[in-house]
């Protein structure tokens, strides 16, 4: 089933001739590939997308061809897009040149393994295709329109189902021998004050295990949306949160940290970990960003939760580039 | 003082006119400025080093004044240095554009708060000066001659006196907010199997605090390098190193990491640290470069302890480029 939703505000700003007047009217196409749905838009920004449909995520051909079909579809009135980007749940193979570029590979999601999504999309569509990890797609987002503006260090951390981080290092989405799996760094875990053993199968005591949302519903009994806002749940969430931006802060040095997800809906959360942060740091980093203005280094996002599908849409504006 | 040692031999190989011989020809000089004393080379590469000098690190007048000496004298006969590079103790500013760009800036060593490093060298020399915490120096240097050839995105760790970590991001150094700490990063440390608190002033339980060279002179009484092979120390000491890299596998996704620094030339260390390594990550990262190449993946430096020095060099080549 493909819900499509046409922006009809937007649309009705724009006059048709638009669409094919030079680089500025160019229309974009963005993927944010999950693992219970693709969110898939059609547009030129935050302001100014003018299709956007939700795929449900069932079988890889299932999915993709309904999302092909959406941007067909789309393009036969629109005018054809200039690139389409992907931001996909993984792992993902990132390495130019690779045989196996733009596919997901060893997920244990069942029959998505082995699945090239990139390559079949810009076969179905004609058209280029950018392909990185969910998460990177959300942190380009939020240095193209959001709370990255102006930035070429920083990190994007969405806390979730799962804990997943990506970002811009030197100005470039962070790759490497795979990609970042940030939510498997390994914490300080004292079992004398938190005997919860964490949920992650692979690693007892990793980021994900002890502070997803799945860690919140198995150590508290409720999900972590029905937890008060002055429930203790919420101070030892921050205190995993503050010792993995902690490790991020001392790893990667950035301009900026980035929290998205659902379970950061929850503001509470903010102040605790900012307070945690600076306590833990100790006064070693010597920065204002840190000692003076830590509200505005860790902070949510600013396209709250659409990073994805508008860093998707990011993605095949760089790929298009200027021309 | 300054010990000036020319490398006769490599000079007996060169005839005065290849010095003036265009780009091939053309020297460099290479910083890497300790707390202890500032190492100094000119040459080409790690086999065409034509002179080297050691200077104390007392005062930063003193230092930097018979720093430049050294290269003054050296230059007045083998010609003109293309640029300089420097690889600094810290913490440094590296931020483009600031102010105090080349500055040491808040370290606690006596007298070398806020000093302008790669400026005064510039002027003193005449010459273009690029700089760079000593880690990235290192890691440049693995990156141009050593262990890390050929790879975009990877890490350089020296464990020693104190531990600080570097590399390449996608090509690039890794700077940001103001440069990776990557020895203050915190570590899972159950303090029922490991008593020890750790040597850090600023945290408990962070990887420096726990396992650098003066961490292992508090906990077993005796210099590392007096410990036999077999002592408890290494297992305990690779066990604090792997849960380390395993935080920078998740966070950086390195192609590969080189391990340095007095501490890692216990060789016994590192078939140690990749068993852990593959051990606490359990699989979650399906790469053969981990899972059946962990050798090759995690290895000291090819430069050996040259690291630092050779890439100072190599960033002033950088920075000279190809004209």
């Amino acid at each position: 089933m493909i819900l499509a939703i046409a922006s009809a505000m937007v649309v009705s700003m724009r006059m048709p001739e638009d669409v094919h007047a030079g680089p500025g009217g160019r229309l974009f196409g963005g993927i944010e590939g999950g693992g219970t749905k693709f969110v898939c838009v059609i547009g030129r920004g935050p302001d100014d997308i003018v299709a956007e449909a939700r795929v449900p995520t069932t079988t890889p051909e299932a999915t993709l061809s309904q999302t092909a079909d959406f941007f067909r579809a789309e393009s036969a009135t629109r005018g054809r897009l200039a690139a389409i980007g992907v931001g996909s749940f993984g792992p993902v193979d990132l390495r130019e040149g690779s045989a196996t570029w733009g596919f997901i590979t060893t997920t244990p999601k069942a029959g998505w393994a082995h699945t090239d999504v990139a390559g079949r999309l810009k076969k179905d569509l004609g058209v280029p295709v950018a392909f990185d990890t969910d998460v990177n797609a959300a942190a380009i987002g939020e240095a193209r329109w959001g709370a990255a503006q102006g930035l070429d260090t920083f990190v994007y951390l969405t806390v979730g189902t799962g804990i997943g981080g990506g970002g811009l290092v030197g100005g470039r989405p962070m790759h490497g021998l795979v990609h970042p799996e940030m939510g498997h760094m390994l914490l300080p875990h004292d079992r004398s004050l938190d005997a919860f053993p964490g949920v992650c199968p692979f690693h007892a005591g990793c980021l994900e295990g002890l502070a997803s949302g799945p860690a919140l519903l198995a150590r508290w009994g409720q999900p972590a949306e029905s937890l008060p806002a002055d429930h203790p749940a919420w101070a030892l969430e921050a205190h995993y949160l503050a010792l993995a931006l902690v490790n991020l802060v001392c790893t990667l040095s950035p301009q900026r940290i980035v929290l998205g997800g659902g379970v950061m809906e929850q503001a509470q959360l903010f102040p605790l970990i900012r307070k945690e942060v600076v306590a833990l740091l100790n006064g070693y980093i010597r920065t204002t960003a840190i000692m003076d203005a830590i509200d505005a280094y860790i902070v949510p996002p600013g396209l709250g939760n659409r990073s994805g599908r508008l860093g998707a849409l990011a993605m095949a504006e760089r790929l298009a580039g200027s021309g």
